[in-house]
This record gives structure tokens, C-alpha cells and sequence, in this order.
């Protein structure tokens, strides 16, 4: 059978038509799916977490003065409430006491092994009917491996298993680096020598 | 009046063509926008305020160490300058004074309420010359409702009917969050009590 | 010739559909491009350096009190370790000494010169066999030209002539800043007085 010319071309149009109309949507909804995960007013809100952009496990170590141990020692009570004096950790799981430190930080949780950089800062014990902590400190590294600086802040409820700190910046390699860090208790020994695990999660590099 | 085949077709064919123009420029004006919204050099930088993607509203309740309310105080006097001693407030508008804290937090302006969370850090008094403070602390919740941290940092200049902090970061429910949060002292007695709301609003979640 | 009209037809439409094509192809590529440069996973994390938002450099003058200098001193030891005192900077370079400050800020490195703000917050001596400290502290601005506080944290290894902290919040006119503040030593006058040369990079401007 032989089609009149034009119907011919009306169902080629129409076809085209078909295909156009279809590319277009699927453009369109592509677009739209790229609205909703970034685009909106919202864009600079409502980010999606994913995989971290870097992560690093490293290991510190604190070894507190108590009045012997000035040689080996990396921390020191600087503050007590007036109950308290600064070679014994206070009663009260510590309340109050201000310690600052200079520990070394490795890649494995040996204190022997080769130190990587040093976790620098302070850390208060905050509560009287537990022990729980506030940290602010900084990872420094100034190697040809790792050059620059993590800054962390956050409260450390120390006798839980894990506990989550943030990355509030960062210099150097880590430059304006933000993310979690996860502080584990490696080992604790007497009130005198900790090891902590940190597992960084950074999650905005740059 | 009976149209020539060919000329149908392209009028049709004509007619299409403007649509997919027509269609094209559309999704080339949406891109556009959308370069010109968030993608330029500028993207990291340059950011709209807008609306919070969060806002929280907290009080906490300080009870400070003097000596004789052991049992209710929630926070003491760490750290004070040499003219100063750890029961009483130092002279010069508390300048030098160090205090450690774990404060309940309320949803309302109640003492008694039933606390959502804790308050937990240390505050400074900063200057001689009028009452001003600098904050490091947690809000730390760990219920059904809410669990996780708020990590914030900034200068309380106290006599100021409303001062802002930073948001520096956030874990679990609050997981990198940052933000603004604007404090008011709610009440003040003697040297003893104080309540600050804290009116919190986030303005990049995860 | 006279063409067929279904040929014409078909061979107009190719063209259409040619066309059609190619312009879908270029969107498509823009929507690519536009993926991998800025809207995949990565969008939150891999972000470029480029140029600062803003810059802004400032001094800021910390004379520690020392038994004598009570009129003039904008800073005071509030805490130590066992061996030190809070008037003398302890041994072994001040490690564990805790310093609160209220120092004056001024556009140059003239002390006398009108404070444009104050720096407020505190330093940690954190390091046993050289001069390093740990900074938390904000820049509050309270004039018609500048309204606002910058708040800082992280290690200052002041031996070195320059060194990074970071800008981790702001409020008012640095509404939810971040950056990073390199220091350098301007001035050091025995143990009471040094001037600190800030400049301030910020990165996310709001």
C-alpha cells in the first residue's frame, strides 16, 4: 500500500517528535535530580555526608606528671579546684582538673615506635560523677611525610568505648580541613599513662 | 484549500523546530542560572545566608563552686590569677578566673526541669575592666530524642543583652554541623546562679 | 529536479533531527562537565584554594603581668604546674603555664596607636624543650567600621618566624568565617611584653 506523502511525513515528525520530547525529559530530570541534591537555596545547607575525602588512624600517648616522672613525663596538672592539687589527679573523677600536654603521636600504638608528630593542647575533666573530658588540641606534624596542622575540639565522655570529636581546621596539608574524629581508649594504665586511637574522618578538604 | 505536501511538512517540520528551540534555550537559561548560582570560582567562598537549616533553643543552668554548695554546684573555679583564690570570684571583674563546668540543659527557663542534655566545658573571665568571658564547651545530648554533640568557641562579652558564639562543629545528630548561636543571660543571682538561653541556629547540616 | 516530496520531507526531518542531536549533545556535555567539576559526591569535600575573600592583617599587644605591672598588664598566668607560679613563667620553657588575655588590637605595630578591637581568650605552654603554645581566642570588634568577633584556634610553635592557626567561626561582619591566621613575632621584650602580627586569610565569606 502506498501512504499519502503526508501522513508519511507526520508520522516521521512524529516520531522525531517522540524522540526530542523524550531527550528533553530525560535532560530535564536530570536537571531536576541536580536541583534537588545541590542547587536550591538549600545548596549551602543540606550537605550529603558520603565517604570521607581523607582518613588517618593515629595513635598518642600521655604519661602525666605525678611528682616522680618529670623526665617521661608529656602532661601536667596546670588547674584543680580548691579541692584539688596538681601532682594527684582530683577526687570527684578529677572535676576540674586542667591538664596540658605535648604527646607524642605514632602509627602504631607502640610508645617506643618512631613519634610522627606531636598532639598538642589541653584537656579538662568535667564531671564529678563521672569521668568525662573537653578536649582542644592540635596534631602537628612537621615531617617530609606530613607537614601542617589538625585543630580539634569536643567533648570526650572517656568511659565510653567510642567517642566522637570535630576537626575544626586545619593548616598546611590538612589546610581548612573540617571532619569527625573518633577517640578510642587503647590503653589506660593506673592514673599515670593513657593511649588513645584517633580515627580522622575528614569530610571538607581542600 | 487543498496544501501542498512538502509545504505541510516543513511548516510542521517548521513548527517543531521552534519547539525544540524554544525547549533548548529554556534548559540553556536554567544552566545559566545555575553556573551563575553555585558553580563559578567563587562557589567556596561567597555564600548566601539565608534561613537556618536548623534552629534550636537551649538554657543551661550554672551553679559555681563557693566553698560551701558542694553538692549543687556544677561548675568551680579552676584556675585564677595570683591576687585570686579558687572559692571566691577574683576582683577586677573576675579577670584571670578559669571555670569548669557540666551544666544541665533544659528546654525551658526551669532549673528543675528534667535536663536534655549537659552543658560541659570551661569559661574565662577576660577582662579587668567589665565582665567578659570566652567560651569552650559541649552541648551533649544522649537520649532517644537527641543524640550527639555541639562543639562551640567565641567571646561572651556577659553584659551584653545578646552575644554570639560560634558553632564550630558537631558530632552524631549534629554531625559537622556550624552555625551561629546567640546568648542571653535569662537570669543572674548573686555571684552563685546564672541561667544563659542559647538561641542556636545552624546554618550547614549534614 | 523535482524532488519527491516524502524524500524532501525525510531529508528536512534529518537535518532537524541533526540538529536536534547535536544541541542535545552539547547540553549533555555541559551537564557532564558541570558533574565532574562541581555536583558529584565529591562536590563537599575537594574544593579549590583560589584567592582569600578577605584579607586583613592586625597586631595585637600582650603585656603579661609579672607582680608589678598590674596598670598596664593585659594578660596574667592563671594557671601552672606544681613547679611554676603565677608571676614568674614557669621552667622549663613555661610548660603548663596558662595565659588569659585581654590584649588591645591596633592597624600597626604601634602599641599606642588607638586599639581598632581587642583580642580575648587565652595560651597554653605546651612543650618542655622549646617555646610553643596553644591558642584559643577571638578578635571582638565593636566600632561603626568593624562589628563582629573572628574566633581562632591552634598551635603556635612561636619559635618559627611564621605559623598557621585556624579561623574557625565568626559573627557579625565575619558571619560564619573560616580561614586561617598566619602569626609571626613582631616584637619580644623580655618576658613581659610581645606583639603578634596576624594575617588573617579567610576563605568562606558569608
Amino acid at each position: 500500500m502506498i501512504q499519502h506523502p503526508i501522513y508519511t511525513a507526520s508520522n516521521q515528525q512524529q516520531q522525531l517528535m517522540e524522540l526530542t520530547t523524550r531527550l528533553v525529559s530525560v535532560i530535564l530530570f536530570l536537571l531536576v535530580i541536580r536541583v534537588g541534591c545541590s542547587a536550591s537555596p538549600h545548596h549551602w545547607r543540606k550537605k550529603r555526608v558520603g565517604e570521607p575525602c581523607k582518613k588517618l588512624v593515629f595513635y598518642f600517648h600521655d604519661i602525666i606528671y605525678n611528682g616522680h616522672n618529670g623526665k617521661n613525663a608529656t602532661s601536667a596538672i596546670v588547674g584543680t579546684p580548691a579541692w584539688g592539687n596538681r601532682t594527684i589527679l582530683a577526687g570527684h573523677n578529677h572535676f576540674g582538673d586542667v591538664v596540658v600536654f605535648d604527646d607524642p603521636i605514632t602509627l602504631d600504638n607502640n610508645l617506643h615506635s618512631p613519634p610522627v608528630g606531636r598532639a598538642q593542647g589541653f584537656y579538662i575533666y568535667d564531671k564529678k560523677d563521672i569521668f568525662t573530658a573537653w578536649l582542644g588540641f592540635s596534631f602537628v606534624f612537621n615531617s617530609t611525610q606530613l607537614r601542617g596542622t589538625i585543630n580539634f575540639a569536643g567533648a570526650d565522655p572517656l568511659m565510653n568505648k567510642t567517642r566522637d570529636i570535630s576537626v575544626i581546621g586545619g593548616t598546611g596539608d590538612f589546610f581548612m580541613t573540617r571532619g569527625v574524629a573518633t577517640l578510642s581508649t587503647d590503653a589506660f594504665e593506673g592514673e599515670v599513662y593513657f593511649r588513645l586511637r584517633a580515627d580522622i574522618n575528614l569530610f571538607e578538604c581542600w
